[in-house]
């Protein structure tokens, strides 16, 4: 008999073979390489080449889970992953990842699933206070927030909305965008599929820190508008990529706002850092005159991947640009103008209940552990980069930035590319690079759900170690 | 203390709770209406105003999913949801899902997790078989294929390499885009998020089954090119929304290669319908001559939401639009060539592991099931159309497409209007709308996962008895 697409019965005792699973990979993360050596290829050459015509049972599929697929993950929930910028998960956010796939509802309208959109406004709502930033975001007014995948697609519809705003205001004009040479390659890659050329995407110079020049960018801006291009958009950072630096938002504001253009803040990892009192006013600096502000709970709040969050002050230019209505998605919920269709926000018309994870991760461990959660890991991230000042061998390339230290060896990129190399085959840490005031960057950022202080300081003694 | 973000024996304990709920959540769906009648605003008002300082136990959470949240779904998952396009789940493709959060791994580059990229490759090459899809899709060549998070954002990236392959080939001449005016509303976003202005985006006009009139997508296309314009992309529908309806997709190629336009296929819905060889032939008909073709394993092929795929002749028009190789993400894996970077395939950076869902709900339900499960929709959809053929009140306003049923009274638009709303207000049955030949028409669309006969034909009772 054919195997039915859902049986209550076997579900249950199917999921609990793999909750078991999951948690004995927790129990035993710690104890794995970090990072796999494997060959291209490899992991397909173990699989068979179709698919089968007859079930098989979960125990063979956790039985490839073991002994194809683990060898072949760099484990980003280990405890010592401090590459890219983590993006870390948590037992309450699981189980929100869970329900929403066991409910199985779209929320692309209000309509399709109102529950869906409610919750989804209320917990941005929530974090919205918990990140202290302004009204000028509240659905109550002429703003509001969504769920997004990414920042990459947050920084798009960003994008998107700018440049349909500013064509009706500008007919005609050629639109300039700007953002650092350290801004994320997203704000590059969303400006590309916007359509707008190679030779309108200004790219401004940073200071040794990776701040962005705010005298370059005023002087770009005020070039362009002399030759008849219109300044449509500018997107600032809080917290690069490469070194975390902080853009002067509150300056770009100034220069954006002389033009009319659209500021955008990508505050994508640092944001979360904006949930503690103390850390939060360079975050959220400059945020009361953003048009758009992203960051991803899923990157150091617990929330596992998808979860961006981008607010806009006008919800309108956004609608406009990505609402499509055909005749399939009228009801009347829509036509009332009292609901909020999310699909209007993205770009997929199709969308998941990914506000339950943020729910359960809020709830479930509530806001004054994820403020000790990123107070940990600043205090951590300072005690880190002064054993890299305490050792004549290394140097720190920039001021530790919250969680973030970029450092070297002082003997030269080469020499810090092959110590970074030594660590990572050696599988007890995973650090990656970047480039920061032209030098290459050894980085450790800390943003684990199971990360200590012990783990961050066998880090330091494991590349103090393999140090030349 | 503050709880901690992951602890194994307490994740064990909670998920086990959660599974049970959602078990009997599916053991009890039947018994509940799967449409809410709600107010705009009613669950907002019975949440708190602001995220909890301390942690909340899971107990207080799942009292507020049965309270809050449940009353305010409509349920997809329902025997009896018939709206739209089912976007159905199954029980391996819940635990493909809580797996991959498990896991919690980013798959952007190949060198973040070998595995993940290579469990995709190999599954989409699965799917192709199943599919009977030609050898220009395979990775082994020149094409290959991706997940997506729907087809909205298949069709933007094809859109994206299609733009800027025209763009280098025809510099300086204007692009012009055509689909049917039946065409899924995500292309003509597409377009409009990748700047083809909407002065340049033709819907071709539909033959009474709501196929594309190829004679007039020819005469456009003539038109345009003898003005200078440069025909860039054309989308082909293999099963439209609204009636099922499937362009004439090898007539389409003809004239879009005539020109060099990137011919695009959203087989979204209907795709699923090629695992059957009966099924087959019209819906992979002309894929031999597409540039890109894409289906949703999450509509009918119990793959929960997100999965779709998309396949592509050339890769190599999509990496070139879509790749940003900025410092921190270079590596010698992408640098010798040898792999595959499927950040390079979409709009977003980072991915998490959606292979994992599809590999373990095509193993554990295994093709013959798969298959056995499309050809009952199909059954019992014509058995539906008949009927609705045998009673005089009512009227088919098409054959039956594969598993959609679209029907109308005889009575007007305003009487099948009102009989809906009285059927979906009942909560035995949930259907949605459309505007096929003119006509407002009642369309049943069966794909659920625990949809039996009994639900579509009780469906049908509920209609006679509505009816006037």
């Amino acid at each position: 008999m054919a195997p039915t697409a859902f049986d209550a019965e076997r579900f249950r005792h199917e999921a609990r073979a793999v909750v078991d699973w999951i948690a004995d990979y927790w129990a035993t993360l710690e104890s794995r390489p970090v990072a796999p050596q494997v060959e291209p290829g490899s992991v397909r050459t173990a699989l068979p080449a179709a698919a089968p015509e007859r079930p098989e049972p979960l125990a063979a599929v956790l039985a490839d889970l073991d002994r194809v697929i683990l060898p072949g993950l760099v484990h980003w929930q280990h405890p010592a992953f401090f590459g890219y910028f983590p993006a870390s998960t948590s037992g309450p956010s699981i189980l929100g990842e869970l329900l929403a796939a066991g409910l199985g509802v779209q929320g692309m309208l209000w309509a399709t699933s109102p529950a869906c959109t409610e919750l989804e406004t209320h917990c941005i709502e929530w974090l919205r206070h918990l990140l202290g930033l302004p009204e000028r975001f509240a659905v109550a007014g002429a703003g509001g927030g969504v769920i997004q995948d990414s920042a990459s697609s947050g920084a798009l519809v960003a994008i998107v909305a700018a440049r349909d705003r500013a064509m009706a205001m500008h007919p005609g004009r050629p639109l300039v965008a700007y953002c650092s040479v350290d801004a994320h390659s997203s704000i590059e890659k969303g400006l590309r599929i916007a359509g707008i050329d190679a030779s309108r995407r200004r790219r401004i110079p940073v200071d040794a820190a990776g701040a962005m020049d705010v005298a370059a960018l005023a002087a770009a801006v005020e070039a362009d508008a002399a030759a008849g291009l219109h300044p449509f958009f500018v997107a600032a950072t809080v917290g690069t990529t490469a070194s975390g630096a902080i853009d002067p938002v509150p300056a770009i504001a100034a220069v954006a706002g002389r033009h009319g253009a659209w500021l955008h803040v990508d505050a994508a990892w640092a944001g979360t850092a904006a949930i503690c009192p103390e850390l939060r006013p360079p975050v959220v600096a400059g945020a009361d005159h953003a048009d758009s502000w992203g960051f991803n709970p899923h990157k150091w709040m617990l929330v596992n991947f998808d979860c961006h969050v981008l607010w806009v002050a006008n919800r309108g230019p956004l609608v406009r640009a990505l609402s499509m209505k055909p005749d399939y998605l009228r009801n009347a919920a829509t036509e009332s103008g009292a609901v909020i269709d999310y699909a209007d926000w993205q770009v997929p018309l199709g969308r998941r209940f990914r506000a339950l994870k943020l729910w359960m991760t809020l709830r479930m461990l509530g806001a004054a552990a994820l403020r000790q959660h990123v107070r940990d890991h600043v205090a951590w991230a300072r005690e880190f980069a002064a054993c890299v000042a305490a050792d004549p061998r290394f140097e720190l390339l920039c001021e530790p930035s919250l969680a973030l230290v970029c450092f070297a060896l002082r003997s030269g990129d080469e020499a810090s590319a092959a110590l970074l190399g030594r660590v990572n085959a050696g599988g007890t840490a995973f650090l990656t690079h970047a480039r920061v005031a032209g030098r290459y960057a050894i980085r450790l950022a800390i943003g684990g759900a199971i990360t200590e202080r012990r783990h961050v300081m066998a880090a330091w003694q494991t590349l103090a170690d393999a140090a030349p």
